[in-house]
């Protein structure tokens, strides 16, 4: 007997309470017409698939591969609109070891061409939840490469993106930070 | 020994070709800085993850899903860009069951938020690719759930798409029509 599919964020320990309030705050943007913005599947390399007769095809072996893009992407009002959700059990500051090159790149080519990049950021440990304008991001992910610090303070972060009150529709309100940042 | 893992694409034997030109086509408009547009990875029901000690976690059974939304989705000159890739090997018309319902409410979404959503036909046999404006799609797709025809006629694809020559660089210069069609 076939065990019951279960989601991939089962397996993954990181980012999984975030990701499904994302997830809910998705789902009533787009009920409401407010919005289209999908979380992309997980990147998987597939190498070998068995068919079995009369039932469906079954991935034997596949491997988790490295996303090249950001989780979330989508249009409002027009604009394209592409994000990252990253979760932090620190306390105090935001590591910037979260991120790597690739997505950083691909949110840079993103605001290159007229796209809103952000990121939502949450403290776990307070339950805290910020939004992260790209811009931001990288002056800090700048400071980084040239020899900086390798994480942004809580109050820095503060001092440069929105807070996010959890609510229950929608769960994080991200889009009132686009409309007040953007529009 | 471990297989050599191979790309998802191996597994199916519909719309390779027209795939590759088009990630080609992707990677030439991302390097020119013209568009930043992906295709989204293959959405999979991932039931069982090994953990090897010393080596990457190991999928060992997982499903192919549907679909929800289209392949492709990106941003060109700040605009929100969403389409899809369909091959036919019929000659004469273009079968519409080529598409699910997800799809068309999907497409019909971004449109209604100001995005551009369209779809890149190709036939095989003569390997003709046609741009095919979501409006003009869904003329069709209406007809069809009235009753009528469950396909488009080539005649009928001709007069309302964009005819898209094949090319080296890009391969399928899909944002002139985009271009003309839009801005
Ligand atoms: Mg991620
Ligand atoms: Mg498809």
């Amino acid at each position: 007997k076939r065990e019951q599919p279960r989601d991939h964020v089962t397996f993954s320990n990181r980012g999984m309470t975030l990701e499904e309030d994302i997830n809910a705050t998705n789902a009533y943007y787009l009920n409401c017409g407010m919005a289209v913005i999908h979380k992309k599947p997980v990147p998987v390399q597939i190498v070998r698939v068995d068919y079995p007769a009369r039932s469906a095809a079954v991935i034997k072996e596949a491997y988790f591969r490295q996303a090249s893009t950001t989780d979330y992407n989508g249009v409002y009002k027009g604009k394209y609109i592409d994000f990252e959700a990253k979760e932090t059990k620190i306390a105090s500051s935001f590591p910037l070891k979260n991120f790597h090159d690739h997505q950083i790149n691909h949110m840079k080519q993103v605001e290159s061409h007229g796209g809103i990049a952000f990121v939502i950021i949450r403290f776990s440990q307070t339950d805290e939840l910020y939004f992260l304008p790209f811009q931001a991001l990288y002056t800090f992910w700048c400071r980084m490469m040239n020899g900086g610090r390798k994480s942004i303070t809580k109050d820095e972060l503060t001092a440069c993106s929105i807070f996010l009150p959890l609510g229950l529709s929608p769960r994080i309100p991200y889009l009132d930070a686009v409309e007040s940042m953007y529009f």
